[in-house]
């Protein structure tokens, strides 16, 4: 259930595994990652059954975890058809859940969570990963790949609500991450 | 929940119009519809309460009609990504309430619902509502569009499915509809 004090949950939607990372915000401003892992469907069975699966664990990892928001994956729209039918079966529970639990949600971009993370748009999976365990004071990168990434989606959320704040606040923008934010966001903006 | 005597309910899944169609079957293989129209959501709320809304009716609506069987459209990979997210999403919500309801769910695409509904492949919407209509023993063709679609869905899975039993025991193929319902089965069998 949304909790204003919660952390932020990330979602890398998917049937088969969907990666999840909540991330909250320490004193002084660290960032703490307070779960992450994947929900895995089995390949072998029905998709009705694998998307009920997907919907109840989802629901209970809300009901556990009270995010105060979701940063879910944005779908590129260079994707195929079938992954995007996957993908938004996936999301679409992710989103419903949301909905009827109050709880936002927040949309980003792979780009927009790789240069929120590294500064750099183009940087890759392994380069996302190492920043994201350093940014979250983990001692080793997040396994799966699908909870690093949604590790990385909640990182994402966090510094750009923050910039978010600091320029509605009209102060100082903190730093080289915020500068990244503030690219995407103006990015985001533009579209 | 499912019910082996119940009807079978056809979705047209979307998330801004969501068709649903009962249909049983009645004494003398006659086809009766029992309940038919559309859920709506709201274009000016956010995606996350929209799909919330979806889920709670098609909830409901599984609970109330007690189906034997989801007949569900078949996305067809020509559509654009956007469709195919937005549908997945709508699609998604079904199959999981599908899932979780011990409800068997069949997929038909919308050239095999027109050539077993009018044993002509091409037919125009037009035409399918028509004979829909005619099927159902309906005054007027089902209005709107999405809740026809939902009918036809509907009827080519009893189609279907007649033919399939009539087929496993070996007797005579019924008539022209079922022989429309057999191609298209062999070109689903073909896939």
């Amino acid at each position: 259930m949304f909790d204003a004090a919660g952390p932020v949950v990330g979602i890398d939607p998917g049937v088969s595994c969907c990666g999840y990372g909540a991330v909250a915000r320490g004193s002084a401003g660290t960032l703490m990652a307070q779960a992450f892992g994947v929900i895995r469907t089995e390949p072998g069975d029905e998709l009705p059954a694998r998307l009920a699966v997907l919907e109840r664990e989802l629901d209970e990892l809300v009901r556990e975890l009270g995010p105060c928001a979701l940063a879910v994956e944005r779908v590129l729209f260079q994707v195929n058809t079938r992954t995007a039918m996957s993908v938004g079966q996936a999301s679409g529970l992710a989103l419903a859940i949301a909905g009827r639990s109050g709880v936002p949600v927040f949309h980003y971009s792979p780009n927009e969570v790789k240069l929120a993370v590294t500064g750099d748009g183009t940087a890759d999976k392994a380069q996302v990963q190492t920043m994201v365990a350093r940014l979250l004071s983990l001692d080793r990168t997040p396994r799966p790949a699908d909870a690093a990434d949604a590790l990385g989606l909640a990182v994402c959320h966090l510094g750009s609500a923050g910039l978010r704040s600091a320029l509605d606040a009209g102060g100082p923008l903190p730093d080289g991450l915020a500068r990244a934010v503030g690219a995407a966001l103006a990015k985001e903006a533009g579209r």
